[in-house]
């Protein structure tokens, strides 16, 4: 399992979310182009990094490549990699890169952003200036304001089945923010990460030099029998819709997580990035609603509204919550937002939009699970019930399909970029933000590729 | 000099302003209210935390005292300072100590947030929400909306000779999180701090136990000559408006510093807080447009708009903007508020905003001058052509007046709360906040308490 990664890796300390393989391109990159790794200096072995990031190998391969083609990277026989002199069209160099005439992109974890409620958030803004008391506009308080932290946690009382005080919310950036909050508050622990899972924890980890391990994931989410044989303490799960294989961790894995936490003194720290997107029944509670003495549970705007907006939240058991605010870089929220926000859940406006985008999404994952039966026949897709992403499992080798699709101008994501172990093959597509029309003709392409 | 602080007072890493007392108290109240630091625990000498930070050991006396007195801390003869339970009134108890009938606050650094701009703000808000392009409720660049960023290097060449092309421009959340990005960028190094200075960096880069230097700054400002005398290689300076003495740094001073810089091969981390309030004549240009090479400049818009917005700017050499962005933990700023706030600026209702107001912080200046003429004869302040600060020099011990003001209800800032040397006496009157009235009564109360 790996543990900290070379010191060139800050750059995975963003929250965004990317690929594996994207966040060592732009963080080799940007090394090469501030100059921190100069001319003719070795980069480590594909071998060697991957160990260190806990990935397969070929992923890194496969940034090595195109950073070789990009002419950041230079390859010597029998000499490895060293770093080239960053070639002066390197910029046009990349963009060109970066965009070989993709057609369809089903990079998942998007929301649709032309379905951002502009009209809605302007209103609420108005309406929150005017009532705003003067001494918001002041940021007295690093958890954020207690309207917005009331509002929060009736929505998510509602909603969410999250059990707090409002003392207990901290609102933050979204995700990744909260999480390296959380992180940094913890100390030092061994983390435990889902194996397929979303990147963005692992890479986080080895940035800081924390060590974890990886658990596998089965058709009932993290196998908490594989997490009681690590010595982790903290276990990073998205129990509502696991990221990326959209499985919903059943009661009894619940409870057995629950219980590991308790047996080791631990914390579950629940990513419930996209609950609020579930078609087919009614949504799963928290984990943290069941045991808020265990969970820090961490919500967003990112999925919802969009990762602009950089607004999201933190429920954390009552001891956490003064190391949490210590650890905060940014002061605060900005009150503006917060109180906008405030204004969008309570008058209703964020209800509805949630109403309208499901009914979207909702309709989109419909056609392309059609598309993907006509298309891909033989190919069952999971995770659908919720979210806006969806899991093709493949028989083998994923790689070819993503290159293959690549020729045809459709943009796939392997299984692999969410992995440090390959057993399994599949590929990842995101349908939030692709228009039916994209998707359907995506699905179409797709199944050619396959042959 | 001080360098690391212990450990719990990792509540310095807030970046809102504060006094050094103030943040002991908090921190070593939170520690205590967390069960960092269980009952019992000897806390550090008032003499080993005093020079640990590099303060006067006054300064942690008052603050153990009130700890004392709200009953986290108990002074045990001949066995040093233990803490108490914590009392299950503490939280009462604390905010009765935190309001002890303080009728007029002369707190520095504090605009007044009845004068924010709600409605232009709100104009601001709804039309930037109807011309955003869609990507942007993405964030996508760490360093901000291109819109935004050459919206401030507009109004920073204009209004502060800030000489910049867009792509060094980062938008961050304020001073103290534009500072905290550029000491993890900066990687290990040797800082020199102002002495008297604003106290957020020094207990920031105790936090981080990062070693600094106190250079001391007389009638023309940071003393270069002693500068020279350390090992530092980036010094954080105020050169518009020393903060807290209002010293303007003359040209010589300014071009000594620039030598410096570039003979110990340092930067330069411009701290432009309040520039935009100059009121009997023209600006100052900013160190950074003689030496944009050298130079991290720091704007932020919590003395213009209000700390609780949370938007500020840092300009900086191209070789920093990748390590700066690395070093980001939220991703980005929200792209909502930036475009508001790029409106705002290209609109012309900042400048209005900024108009308005400095007729308002000009009139209190102008009347609080007299005050302290009236009713302090003999007691000249300085710093007063700009900024929303004054400084009264005293000819003794300034914790005299302190107490006394206090009795009448008065709360003034000493001078030892910006210095880690108590050559100098001094009390800060901050007047941005206050209603004429209160700083006319403020200023007899001060001259009845000065007997």
């Amino acid at each position: 399992m790996g543990t900290s990664g070379p010191d060139l890796f800050f750059a995975f300390d963003r929250s965004r979310p990317r690929g594996l393989r994207v966040q060592i391109e732009d963080g080799l990159r940007s090394a090469i182009r501030s100059g921190r790794l100069a001319a003719g200096s070795p980069v480590p072995s594909t071998r060697a990094l991957a160990a260190d990031l806990g990935i397969t190998r070929k992923v890194v391969v496969e940034a090595y490549d195109q950073l070789i083609a990009e002419g950041y990277l230079l390859s010597r026989q029998g000499a490895g990699t060293v770093v080239q002199r960053v070639p002066a069209v390197a910029q046009a160099v990349e963009s060109a890169a970066a965009t070989p005439a993709v057609e369809v992109d089903f990079r998942p974890g998007r929301p649709d952003l032309t379905l951002f409620p502009r009209a809605a958030w302007a209103k609420a803004a108005r309406s929150a200036l005017r009532s705003m008391p003067t001494a918001d506009f002041a940021d007295e308080d690093p958890r954020g304001l207690p309207v917005l932290r009331q509002a929060l946690v009736d929505y998510l009382g509602r909603v969410r089945g999250v059990s707090a005080d409002p003392a207990q919310v901290i609102v933050c950036a979204g995700f990744g923010h909260g999480f390296d909050l959380a992180v940094h508050a913890l100390g030092a622990r061994r983390y435990a990460l889902e194996d397929p899972g979303y990147p963005g924890p692992r890479g986080h980890l080895a940035s800081l030099g924390i060590p974890f391990d990886a658990v596998p994931v089965d058709g009932d989410g993290l196998m908490v029998s594989r997490l009681r044989e690590t010595a982790a303490t903290v276990a990073v799960v998205t129990p509502a819709h696991q990221s990326p294989t959209g499985v919903v961790l059943p009661p009894d894995r619940r409870r057995e997580l629950i219980e590991w936490a308790r047996d080791v003194d631990g914390y579950v720290i629940e990513d419930d990035y996209d609950a609020e997107y579930r078609y087919d029944r009614r949504p799963v509670g928290t984990l943290q609603g069941v045991a808020p003495e265990r969970v820090v549970y961490c919500g967003t705007t990112s999925k919802t509204l969009g990762s602009g907006v950089r607004l999201g939240w933190l429920v954390v058991p009552p001891e956490l919550v003064d190391p949490i605010t210590a650890a905060r870089r940014d002061g605060s929220t900005s009150t503006i937002l917060q109180a906008t926000f405030a204004e969008l859940l309570t008058c209703g406006d964020f209800d509805r939009h949630l109403r309208r985008t499901r009914l979207v999404y909702r309709e989109r994952r419909d056609a392309l699970v059609g598309a993907v039966a006509r298309w891909l026949p033989g190919v069952v897709p999971s995770g659908i019930s919720a979210g806006l992403n969806m899991l093709l499992t493949l028989p083998g080798d994923e790689s070819v399909l993503v290159d293959a699709a690549m020729e045809r101008g459709v943009r796939v994501y392997p299984l692999a970029d969410f992995s440090s172990e390959s057993e399994r093959a599949g590929i990842v597509l995101g349908y939030g933000a692709l228009p039916l029309g994209k998707a359907l003709r995506g699905a179409r392409l797709l199944g050619a590729a396959m042959g």
